[in-house]
């Protein structure tokens, strides 16, 4: 059976890919990480639905984003809600980016796969609804796949592609991702997309994640279930 | 003053590749990392390194490479010594190699330039006594140039180079590092170099890293101060 190290948020994306890689045939090793975000009922989530799929083993990582801050989401900057002055950073790049959160996150996953000797990475990015983000584009993967294929022992010794990179939602919709993670059984009800959620996990419904979710299940023409939980209305 | 973010391991070739970027005229950030190695006296020699050269800030970042294994370095291997069955892998590669460890070193120096609006990173790594890891080699650094043009708002926002991998030792002898690091200062006999040390940073002598350090300090005709400290002859 082929090995993937899927990226695990907890999130509507990570839990698809994740999902879509089972479907594919691979044996999954599930890789979150705890990196200073503000709020950490995403990883409670992350760790329930990787028991629950049985992916093969799930190992959530410490890494400390906040020593060299610049986000949102990691810094005591404020999220910002819908006609905030500061949603957007000068450079039309939102606040909530965290530098080379991605990159860093490709990096560890390549370290397990090549301990592993697994050879495939799944990462929840998409390019339609990627909000500005420079880590979520089709050519930042490409660069990493690029950059996997000398970086590790199979580039050195083994002819042929040393880790190959798939991001299955890039060219997806919100909406399609909805409508792909419901086929799946994804239970989405217990998934955490919202920058700025409560303690329970109740989304906030107004931070950019909370919309695009929203809009997502709309087009989808799908009740999100984590609204019925805490008896929201869209 | 031009801001530059050195990786910072305490060993020969990281301190001397700061030092030349100091000289360089590069105000300094130093970024160290507790990765799970089997000793941190490194850390120490690195921390006072840094405070010794006064640098702009020091960092140490604790990340876990132990969850993944895979290496002589992080797991419940033994380091080999000359003449050992198992000091390289089938592949050719040391078991002291681990797996993707320069990338993510890179990515979170990427990280750190990207919040501070720095352009520049040093590593001191060198091609010709890179003992056969595949991240210390030209096309490595070259692949994370091109990765580091995509994945940051600078590569995406700004025109020309968004951020410039500076490999100062590349080309270098360990005999050449020697010479250079002594010429800038640098004082060896608070480096650390061996895989094995004991809880004083007394060198093995016997390791891959101690032989080849030993060479380089023959071949400059410079006696090493850290054997001398410890009452060591080569």
């Amino acid at each position: 059976m082929k090995q993937a190290v899927c990226l695990l948020s907890g999130g509507l994306d990570s839990t698809t890919s994740l999902a879509i890689a089972q479907a594919s045939g691979f044996e999954v090793y599930a890789l979150s990480f705890r990196y200073g975000q503000r709020h950490t009922i995403e990883l409670e989530k992350a760790a329930d639905f990787a028991l629950a799929r049985g992916v093969k083993r799930h190992v959530t990582l410490d890494i400390d984003l906040r020593a060299f801050g610049g986000s949102a989401l990691t810094d005591d900057i404020a999220v910002p809600k819908p006609g905030d002055e500061k949603a957007m950073s000068t450079d039309n790049i939102p606040v909530t980016y965290v530098p080379a959160r991605n990159t860093i996150f490709l990096s560890f996953a390549m370290g397990w796969a090549e301990a592993l000797g697994a050879k495939h990475i799944f990462i929840g990015v998409n390019a339609q609804d990627y909000s500005g983000y420079p880590d979520c584009r089709p050519a930042f993967l490409e660069a990493f796949e690029r950059l996997a294929q000398v970086a590790t022992k199979a580039g050195v010794t083994e002819a042929g592609q040393a880790l190959q990179i798939h991001a299955p939602l890039i060219d997806m919709s919100k909406a399609d991702i909805v409508a792909r993670g419901t086929a799946l059984g994804v239970d989405f009800a217990e998934t955490s997309s919202c920058y700025d959620p409560d303690a329970q996990g109740k989304p906030c419904q107004a931070c950019d994640a909370c919309l695009l979710r929203a809009k997502g299940f709309r087009e989808a023409g799908v009740v999100d279930p984590l609204l019925l939980k805490f008896g929201l209305t869209t």
